[in-house]
């Protein structure tokens, strides 16, 4: 199995170099930490040991790598219409591409850029950053469920489970609408609103008019997803979000980092993309489209 | 006639001032500024011309104050409570009391605290601001509307509004319902989300995103009037509204001087009682119960 890790941030140079440093065979794909990488390697920090892989496969231009049987996506949203150029040199009639990507429709949309690609969402439940060139730090979690979007080759989808469980990572098979949208459920409040309003979770729960506002988001988001026939996003699961929340340390999700640190918003795929789906479907998300307007202007008032 | 003035601010000193300078005999109630304007008198600056009232009649107590025929209530509606305390000793059995206040619900408030006076509603549009102690600084525009709320001596809403024209004040009678709902189709987007967004109107309008949101904001507002029969608070009028907030100069509303001067903001009237009268006509206003959500956010967390 050839590995291709498109997007070596905080989370593809976790999983990407996990598997290497399981002696995978994987290709690494690097934008401006090219050299360094290629000079001094890959260091990943992280709460379950760190390890350096001195010797890495390391690609600045997409052209040059190889055809892989798995590709990892882990780049930020906000640069999607890049894969149309970074992913062919990497795809084979039977190539398996998962995106570990935040929000609602990214496999769609890439779908539709290659009708024959087999597809699966990654949901990763990850703390990990990138803290400097070829060097990620990864806090804590770091469990990644696999939702099968187009993939006919089940065998290609167990094969990368067991190298990621031979990795150490906890990797599980998910039905695909369910875990895209149980994952809006936590990502559309909290993203948006710790941005707007200037804040953390703790916070936003910690005051009972924002208490409400979120449970109110989720609640729309439970909303699209019976509207949209995905089951098991309901009312005890936002419960359960809003009660893990609660026991979380005060958490700026990857929205507020991006807003804070004068970086893109991933405003098209965690809010505009789902809004339109659940409209389709003949859902209104009223409050979230009101916080993807107010994101909108922050994001362009910011330029 | 006898007027009592209670909250002496840019608004009540400049129509209480004006009243006082063409000779009418007014009463004023004073807070911290009492021991300045007994001692130096009242003065008005203004786009129509300055002017100093040396001897005014001023007051700290209400309970010193002359039963009045009128009183121009100007106080912010975050202490409308006082009112309690402040309004007896004013009120004789006819006594109309004319609350120039901003929001929606007030007069219905005080009606209950005062079953049997007679209430209209002042809508002031005027920029006008306290420069300092007993110093009004009145920048622009200037007119009121009068919308009799229970009042049966029409007599007695005519007399003021001859008052006023005397003192050069342009001022009308209009229907009460319409006439607070229409000021809310403009109160209730701007205030709010001034404060939010930190930023002022031309900016929301001249983004894409927000400029949608003020007029989905506006058309709630149009919603809720239907709900409760209240008439010509309309698209066009929304229409109308953007257009003249597009050629206004840049502004900031009262609700985002008071957050920015860290001053209690009136999120009750402005926002939670309008919104509940919606919500009993069965009408769900729901963008703007989320701007109220996070409206009780930052007044809580600036404490």
């Amino acid at each position: 199995m050839k590995y291709g890790i498109i997007g070596v941030g905080g989370v593809g140079g976790y999983y990407g170099g996990n598997l290497a440093r399981i002696g995978k065979d994987v290709h690494f794909l690097f934008h401006s930490d090219y050299e360094y990488v290629a000079e001094h390697g890959l260091r990943v920090d992280s709460c379950d040991g760190n390890f350096l892989l001195s010797h890495v496969n390391a690609y600045c231009k997409a052209t040059d790598m190889p055809q892989c049987d798995i590709v990892l996506v882990a780049l930020k949203t906000v640069n999607e219409r890049l894969l149309r150029e970074l992913l062919p040199p990497l795809l084979k009639s039977d190539t398996l591409v998962v995106l570990i990507q935040n929000g609602v429709g990214v496999e769609a949309d890439m779908q539709s850029w290659f009708p024959n690609v087999s597809l699966a969402a990654g949901l990763a439940f990850i703390c990990s950053a990138k803290a400097g060139p070829g060097h990620v730090n990864h806090q804590c979690y770091g469990s990644i469920n696999i939702g099968n979007f187009s993939c006919k080759n089940q065998e290609r989808i167990d094969i990368l489970l067991d190298d990621l469980h031979e990795a150490g990572i906890e990797a599980a098979s998910v039905e695909y609408h369910e875990a895209r949208w149980k994952k809006a459920v936590w990502n559309m409040p909290f993203n948006g609103l710790t941005v707007v309003l200037n804040t953390q979770t703790d916070q936003l729960l910690a005051n009972p008019a924002t208490e409400q506002l979120v449970r109110d988001l989720m609640m729309e988001v439970v909303g699209a997803s019976r509207a949209l026939g995905v089951d098991h996003v309901d009312e005890p699961f936002v419960e359960k979000m809003m009660a893990m929340t609660r026991v979380m340390t005060p958490y700026s999700p990857s929205m507020k980092l991006d807003f804070d640190f004068h970086r893109p918003m991933e405003i098209e795929y965690i809010y505009s993309k789902p809004i339109a789906i659940a409209k389709e479907a003949g859902f209104h998300m009223a409050k979230l489209e009101m916080l993807e307007q107010q994101l909108r202007f922050l994001s362009s008032s910011v330029k």
